[in-house]
């Protein structure tokens, strides 16, 4: 999450501290965090500087930093930002640079006084956390018990108390063993105050917000009495193990009733452990997880729901539901409070789910007043054209390749995975996460590994290697070229790249450029026209955006029309976590989107074939 | 249920049918549809002439009969009922009666025409059915499972379905199963459809009414598409076991979760196969019962439900909850649709419940014009007062004395219970239901064998056996006045009357009278200023009126201003199972109530002390 500094070449700036009057000289790609550290300036920064507490603020007076990305926008606001404030751990210099330290950024001030900021003025969750004093009953006095609890909501502006039966007797029992006093949470709806859970006075209460990736899911843990993201953790979703892509889970699924149901519980088993290890982290009990927002593609999300997915699997691709959801968290075997709640934002389609609408909500690339276009990058890659206030929304299948699968020395973005590549005339340069020894490739890797192939003339437009080349060897009679010699990798084996793995890459960006070139076609424009690309995902992070454009992954447009805003759809779920207006706006944005469907447009397969070239356009 | 005769000698009666021109004679006691039967002229009777079907309609045009009882007034409407319209099953005749015959109540006529006649003009309850026919999704009508159901119900009037992820899953599965065609039940609830029940189309679907008695429980199956009454049953409340009267319930709930447990588990549980028989009678599945009124004492109400009794067993007598319930059935474990309703319309207090509330629904009493008083019988006495717009209700504990029990020869009204008594100088002249050897005594009968004994002079007010007497003997030293000798019993052993059972008489009567007293005290009126007496409850139907009178349980007024009703309560529940007007109707009725509570009124004790003696007043 965050943007990264885009160059290799380890340039050199200077950072002027104010009103302290430090300077410090940092290579590039050290944050502005590191860079006031090494000049004895401790920040706060709750959260050790990975842009979760917001408490690191600084305000850049002169230079050139990288822009904004999502994790600030969630933690500043729009006038803070236009004054130049930013978070110094999610912000890189570009240039020499001078800032202005404001006092309560330095450790020294009340750090109480900031936590929580970072939810800004939108602050407005789905439920309501009312502190209960109430009068004890006497002879004077025979209101019944939820009498009792409805009066005293109503003169707090509530409405009344609607719960089952059980909660009832909870409540009850409750009220009576704790002197009638009590922290009770609620959900307002229709009218009402859903009954969602009851705690002792000054309990804490969180949320949970998911984004469920067909391989990962990201968990964020978010206070609701005040909107602090608590913790935050990524688990790979377990349903892998029966499927790689969520077309042969469906097929999985369609095999028998105890198939759906496994994929279901295995999902949830898996959200249930994360979510304990979080809780534990932070101190509290999953029962004091009143609320939860989840979002997925369609797919996902039927799974999650267990919502029969045999429909999804073939023409037209029909959702049970596309409306927005909202359940009881036990409803899918959630281990939260009892009464917590679950909203899933409506989906676009079989194949446009309510991550993307989750993606499009959090970088407001759906009421851009700009020409925008999103591309949500995953094993299924959604992208939207927003043009003129009409939303096009379309998915194409883009495959694992960029999660490092079906390549043969593909790997993670873990430790001693090769996440960049140079090949020059001095041979080939990789570097790795961590520094470690490299041991395989991940998705940035291959990505930029393909592109510099493409640049010294190793593979030509097709993805063809040329044998000519003295660099491409013959392993049984198949070109690949080597990448990393096994005398210098961390398994002793070589690391490769075949003409399968270029192949691979090709039918992954061409899938998306496809889709990108189709929403263009459909609006009239060309992909200059287009003023800003956001590309979002983990993947969409940390890809070498010069490669992309040099294999014609993305359009060749200056690189400034580019924005990487990481997890957008994660954000999004925390967004509707944190805030009514946001489901609300969410439910807003599917009216407004005009849905292509790629798999029955005459034009699609001409366009992926053509998509799959490499050349820069 | 509905009006008994009142008299005993049997006097004779002509009774005239027209248009036909047939006489007969007949005793009194004969009912109208049995007259007619005597004279060769079959009326249609689905239900065997229990008051049930509503079809056996005639016209009286001359003469005097039983005035109507409450069945008639759910069977016919106010207009019919002024133009002389009875059910013959329901009314007696009280001189020479000529009677109009129309067509439609002869076998002759058609019958499914009327059938469904019973619910009149109100039939408007909380479910809707409706039958889908939807278009199967194609590549031109791409929308969603819920959407296309949603759409299809915005043709029709209705808001948007709202479900749980498994009532979702269900719906889709069976459309899909099913040609897209399917009888889909919601309940409208604040802008939306909740999900019911899915069945094929063209299936039955009804709904359950019952008065939860501490001792018995009434249950109504009922047609929910025409709201014709299916079949009716009374079975004996299983919690006696526990407690034979609420109180001593409570008691036993208190001493652990586990004894609540059992309580509400034996409850439903009896009420579920109960259901399950009457749904065999009937020919429909317990999956189609969609809709669910209960009524009950607040004691009842709760062990129901599963809410905590504990602050019901001791001052001030709280109730957890006196608002509507409206959950889910299976909350309560009750066997029905999955997604079934069940709605308990609000208590007053902690001692009169819901079914008073239905009562007074049933009976209209807490709306009349006239002064009235409300009285209905049970374990538990509930009495209203409506005085000028404004109604006083308490609850009084007359004791199960006239179920029969704490009575030495006491018994339930059965076959052989001596249910009427006659005492004169010729000797004491008993009748026994269904005419069987006496075995016992129930309640009528006791309550009308002290009233005889009061003007034989074997007691005096103060109830006390007059040994002077010569009909009184001594057993062991106590006095006892002997019914039936053991030659005439069908046991075999003498039946008695004992100073313990008029006691027990006393103590029940003494009650119900100091309630009526100190409502009456209350709006500064006395007895003689109330218009009509409501006498509702099983055995309130049956009770010897003269004989009441004559002991000084009910005020002496002319026999004309009482109206006996039968379970009012199970009438009343029956009623708001038809129509969503009458259940909020219900509700507003406790606003009107000024409740009394007597365990610490003042003047209780005293004026208890004073009604239990034996005296016309």
């Amino acid at each position: 999450m965050g943007n990264h500094p885009q160059g290799i070449g380890k340039k050199r700036f200077k950072i002027d501290l104010e009103p302290i009057g430090r300077r410090v000289e940092v290579e590039a790609g050290v944050n502005l965090l590191e860079a006031a550290q090494k000049a004895g300036v401790d920040l706060v920064a709750s959260c050790g500087g990975i842009g979760l507490c917001g408490t690191c603020r600084v305000r850049v007076i002169q230079g050139e930093v990288t822009p904004p990305g999502l994790t600030e926008e969630e933690a500043l606001d729009l006038q803070q930002i236009s004054s130049g404030y930013r978070l110094a751990c999610q912000t890189f210099p570009l240039s020499d640079v001078r800032l202005d330290i404001p006092p309560e950024s330095l450790t020294a001030a009340q750090q109480l006084q900031i936590e929580g900021y970072e939810v800004a003025a939108q602050f407005d969750p789905a439920v309501s956390i009312i502190d209960l004093d109430l009068h004890e009953p006497d002879l004077d006095d025979l209101r019944s018990d939820l009498t009792r609890v409805n009066e005293y909501l109503a003169g707090r502006g509530f409405a009344p108390l609607q719960g089952e039966l059980a909660q009832m007797a909870e409540l009850s029992t409750f009220l009576r063993a704790h002197d009638w006093q009590a922290r009770l949470v609620v959900r307002p709806w229709d009218g009402t105050s859903l009954f969602t859970a009851v705690f002792a006075p000054g309990s804490q209460v969180a949320g949970l917000a998911m984004d469920m990736g067909s391989t990962k899911l990201a968990l964020y843990l978010v206070d609701l009495e005040n909107g602090a993201t608590l913790t935050r953790t990524g688990v790979m979703n377990p349903q892998i193990a029966y499927g790689e892509d969520v077309v042969s889970r469906i097929a999985f699924a369609n095999k028998s009733a105890e198939n759906l149901n496994l994929l279901q519980s295995r999902l949830v088993e898996t959200i249930n452990l994360a979510l304990l290890e979080m809780c534990g982290q932070v101190g509290i009990t999953v029962a004091q997880v009143v609320d939860v927002v989840a979002v997925g593609n369609t797919a996902m999300h039927h799974l999650f729901c267990g919502l029969p997915v045999q429909q999804l699997g073939a023409a037209p691709y029909v959702p049970v539901v596309s409306e927005p959801i909202n359940a009881r968290a036990r409803e899918v075997g959630l281990r939260v409070a009892d009464g917590a709640w679950l909203f899933l934002p409506n989906n676009i389609a079989g194949y446009v789910g309510a991550d993307h609408v989750s993606a499009l909500l959090a970088t407001h690339a759906y009421a851009a007043q700009k020409t925008t276009v999103l591309v949500d990058i995953g094993t299924n890659t959604e992208i939207s054209l927003t043009h003129q206030q009409r939303v096009y929304s379309c998915s194409t299948a883009s495959g694992p390749a960029f999660e490092g699968a079906h390549i043969r020395d593909g790997m993670r973005a873990a430790a001693g995975a090769i996440d960049k590549v140079r090949i020059t005339s001095q041979g080939v340069q990789p570097t790795t996460i961590a520094d470690a020894a490299p041991v395989g490739i991940c998705g940035s890797g291959i990505l930029m590994a393909v592109s510099e192939m493409l640049s010294a003339g190793i593979i030509d437009e097709r993805g063809v290697l040329n044998r000519a080349d003295q660099r491409v060897r013959s392993n049984n009679g198949r070109a690949e070229f080597l990448l990393v010699p096994a005398s210098s990798t961390g398994h002793g084996r070589d690391i490769v790249v075949t003409r399968k793995d270029v192949n691979e890459i090709q039918l992954a960006k061409g899938a998306i450029r496809a889709g990108i070139n189709i929403l263009l076609a459909e609006a009239g424009l060309s992909p200059q026209d287009v003023e800003e690309y956001i590309i979002a995902g983990a993947f969409g992070t940390y890809l070498d955006l010069n490669s992309a454009i040099h294999i014609g992954m993305f359009p060749a447009v200056p690189l400034e029309r580019y924005r990487q805003v990481g997890n957008a759809a994660g954000v999004g779920a925390k967004q509707m976590l944190l805030s009514r207006r946001q489901r609300a706006e969410a439910t807003r944005i599917v009216g407004r989107v005009h849905y292509i469907e790629l798999t029955t447009y005459p034009a699609f397969t001409g366009t992926f074939v053509e998509a799959m070239y490499m050349k820069t356009g």
